[in-house]
């Protein structure tokens, strides 16, 4: 691998402050952590990939085409999905490299542009700017570098210096992949997360088929009761291969701790597809707080990722499938939706309920407040469209005066683009630097504590939120 | 008129970030843009001022009393607004001047301030500060000013270098100003902007009268399909004479698709006005959807004003009438309400919607993610009380790294105040300079990129969303 | 005292921006009101403490367990609420206080972390940094200054320069402490405050029999006409014993004008506990709208603190009691709640109506335009978790462009802690002249205005809000 990857990343001053005194101390900040290994306990990064470490594909599939950031603000700029090769593969890579090219000024001071712009300078040794004069010489450069077995996944996982990387997979997936992995020679640990909306959620498509096959495996009995030990049989087994963690993805951050009776009444309702919307939303409730309950007693780290609505196109979502890029936020609020849960387990210390949100106009309203006083609450870091510079410094500014650094659950990238771990890591980084510096310039904090934050943050915080 | 108009604007610093690596590259970027010819899409200045081209009136009708921005916190600060002339016409001009005076320090730091000192200095050339002691001469100062044929509305339009300006009129207004405009020697445009909130909301003043005289007009049978003929009847006039957009001012941002029977009975029940309020809103909801339908079909730019709660105080709407400085922004949200537009015509490139909020929370929420995916959504400027630098800076931190610039409408002056609308187009231009130089000064985008934006930021972007 | 209490603050550059030009305009504006006497409109300090005059208990008490913002977050941190003393009394306070210093580094940033270090610094004169190494230095060094005759409440009192303090009463205390202290050697004004919740929402503990202790006390009849007669002689004792103001927490800001026949049955079923959640919460509404009626005719200055769920934690009140911690905000709107009030009196310059949020959102959307039109709304300062340098910089921000500095409240330190008194005035003094110097610097106002406000900020502005 190109020699001047960590040099040349650690020289720039990119994103941090203009100020001279603040630049200064967040450079020295920064450098302490900036060779840090990264520790990504949430993702979306598949096992297989690492398992069989079969080379990238070609430039388009690898940055474009497989990154649904770079294709809803394309599809934006008026560049059908289908132009793109989503929906059918007849598109020629090159032609979609040249798309973007085309409207890579679209792109300036997004989040995207920042973490392509650092994968081609400082994964793949790229430095000359990306537009319609430079894509096809930046295409063939990239496609070469891909054909390198320095670029294979494995290869590149143990070049990043990754400690410990979660995956997200299907409560029903053996696992095996992250058994070879285990045995493998990466340096780093590769750790499945369970991640149970589909077999929870009723309006989930194939809810009922999903459920069946859970219970076929674990030879349960169809009722609630039966259901629920499915479950717990799933969590062992992701126990037993290392997950750390159980992820849940809601609309509304509801718990409702329903009586037997009910659930049962509403289990058998919702398996025949005969539930109304409100009984379907009390179900969705319930099971929250179930799985607030199971972590409880099995001790996986319970995240939950809430406020988005998924699919707002309905003609794109059958065209082209989930995860196209219309997924949008709503308003959100936590402190009545989670009450039961907090009520019941809040003050436990070995129960770990990291919230993230994409309404961030909950950070000092709620989840600061939360975490300030429920041992149990970890505010979760900037989450999805606010997983960039200017909304990092919004979210510390947030929430750092009423919760400190210490109840939030460190840097989480949340991706499956996995040449993009660094960048978004490093962006992290960055900009908790730049955040420290300014409390140190503003005589808020010395620079030992802020030297001590600035390590935990990319240590101890996320070991301890997420039990690593 | 005065010579030292442009000059002394550009060598200002105003606004500009205090750092000084910053501040020069913001100054660069500024400069490049500063004497762009002024792109008004979307505002309040009368055509028939222009038309006319009458001498402005007296100080205090030109910058107090016209100005409910000003009047409402002089209104606050305990002056009642018969003491400002307002409802009645009997005091005197010098006076109310005075009062205004008296108050100057508590508009410190309001965007009024920054219009007002910035119109004084920049276009009348009176350099001296606003206080009690300066009140007489400045306002003779004024005075002798707006006698001067330089002073004259049209004489100020070509001084001010507008090439389009829209202003907003009735869908029965007859146009002629703007038709006798277009072949005046004026050298910028004069467009028309539809407005038809008042024959589309059941609970307007005078909704039903308007209505009829609407279908009157065009002599349509009082059918729903006859109303929705005579409103394609006055859009046509209204793309006849220039226009480009349709506005439409709502409280709630809420679209329903409704079937033609339904339309059919609210439309005859709104009219009788025996509708129920959530039969009021469902016409009112449909009617926005209708309103999307036409701009699909006859190319309008649709723009939506959301979110504004008008005449919150009814004594003083009936004393002194609306727009006096009592509209009070609401919790808002777009997602869910106009769903139904966009799944029906998001995806296309030719419809565009441009959305407007006084509700921040919405920018990072809602608005960048919906106009970072839909071909069809623009992310209005910073709009009524957001429309001032600081605001202006949240608004770009909150959109840019989802959106982008290019997502986004260009500034939007809004303005029945002409004297103001240099002032706040270089705001604009001034804080996105500033926006802009921290990102290259933070290494997020090449000094190269930042100037392409910042030119097409007055020019090809909101010429793009505007059709223009 | 310590001698070097006033220079010590003085010389810092605590919080000051870090552009050497801001910085120096900051530091200028900030000299100019660092010694100025503090006005404290609303706060908790007990008058019985100043009254008794008895010496501070020991540092654990003093510093951590009377602060439920310290304690909240050592029991984030995992430390048992019994362990830090609460609930029994039988902890030493040397144990307590190093468990504050073993934690220390996780109130990193937090206002609590600000407030304890200047007073240890600025207060006691210990400069030595608190961690498990120091702590029993620094215990000793507090154990002795608090028998030191000049760091008792009244010595205190005096050194800390304050003018007027105003504390929170019950509205059946005698108010008698407050009459004594009238008539002490005092240099400022202790007056107390009519704090009203618990005999106006029939959801506090107690509520009935607190009414019934009212209506006794006043030998008020039980009829609802009798409980606002009794109400009414309440806050004219207040008066009589120097009160400017009545306080209201509710959760939701409503206020609703109901017949007199309704309020009559209303307060007969909520005495009795027989009316339902609906007109409980009719009640309640219909209270804050009396509240503001009396305010009208009183002249008590109406403050309301809206929008915090108290007590979320339900096993934590039963163990430890209200105020430990973990009242929660939730999202708030003012504006139709209010109505009802604002239409009746809201244009009235003599009512004064004092708006606090913990709802950051509704800074721009709401109050600011609020308090921009109607005379009598004023803007509250930041207040609880908003109560910090950074989110002091965001309210600034986000309110002044519409309503300027003078439909603020001035600052309100809201704190029962009496030693931190001087650095919350001292954190909103530094943070009001950095946010102006900011103006200055880019050339928005000019220094004399800055001047003028940053004066006005301490002493017109908080007399005029409070009628001091």
């Amino acid at each position: 691998m190109d020699p001047v990857l960590r040099p040349q990343r650690r020289e720039s001053d990119r994103l941090l402050p203009a100020d001279p005194a603040l630049r200064s101390i967040a450079r020295d900040l920064y450098a302490r952590v900036a060779d840090a290994p990264i520790i990504s306990p949430h993702g979306h990064v598949p096992a297989a990939m690492l398992d069989a470490d079969t080379p990238f594909p070609d430039p388009a599939a690898l940055f474009v085409t497989s990154d649904h950031y770079v294709t809803r603000l394309l599809h934006a700029s008026g560049v059908p999905l289908d132009a793109l090769g989503l929906g059918r593969e007849t598109v020629a890579p090159r032609s979609i490299w040249r798309t973007l090219a085309e409207h890579w000024h679209e792109f300036a001071g997004t989040a995207s542009q920042l973490w392509l712009e650092q994968e081609l300078r400082e994964v793949l040794g790229i430095t000359e700017e990306l537009g319609p004069e430079s894509a096809d010489r930046i295409f063939d450069a990239i496609d070469r570098r891909l054909q390198e077995p320095a670029f294979r996944p494995r290869a590149l996982f143990d070049e990043f210096d990754i400690a410990v990387l979660a995956t997200t997979d299907d409560p029903l997936d053996d696992l095996d992949a992250h058994e070879r992995l285990a045995n493998s020679s990466l340096r780093g640990r590769v750790v499945p997360t369970f991640r149970p909306d589909g077999y929870l959620d009723p309006d989930a498509d194939g809810f009922s088929e999903r459920v069946q096959a859970l219970l076929g495996a674990d030879q349960a009995p169809s009722t609630f009761a039966g259901y629920l030990t499915a479950l717990e049989g799933r969590r062992a087994h992701f126990r037993a291969r290392g997950a750390v963690s159980a992820d849940h993805g809601v609309l509304e951050p509801l718990a409702l701790d329903l009586d037997a009776g009910e659930a049962e009444r509403l289990f058998a309702e919702v398996l025949r597809g005969t539930a109304g919307a409100a009984d379907r939303r009390r179900f969705r409730g319930h099971m929250l707080f179930q799985m607030a309950r199971m972590s409880v007693e099995d001790g996986l780290v319970m995240t939950v990722h809430a406020g988005v609505l998924r699919n707002h196109s309905t003609a794109t979502r059958r065209a082209f499938g989930p995860d196209t890029g219309h997924d949008i936020p709503i308003p959100t609020s936590f402190v009545e939706g989670l009450r039961p849960v907090l009520e019941r387990w809040g003050l436990r210390p070995d129960f770990h309920l990291v919230l993230f949100t994409v309404d961030e106009t909950t950070f000092s309203r709620e989840l600061a407040p939360l975490a300030g006083f429920y041992p149990a609450v970890y505010i979760g870091a900037p989450w999805w469209f606010l997983d960039a510079p200017h909304a990092m410094a919004r979210f510390r500014s947030a929430v750092t005066e009423t919760a400190g650094f210490y109840r939030t659950s460190g840097f989480i990238d949340d991706t499956r683009a996995f040449l993009s771990i660094p960048a978004r890591h490093d962006t992290a980084r960055r900009a908790d630097a730049a955040f420290l510096a300014g409390l140190v310039a503003e005589d808020r904090i010395t620079i030992a504590t802020a030297e001590r934050v600035a390590d935990d943050l990319v240590g101890a915080i996320p070991r301890t939120a997420f039990k690593l």
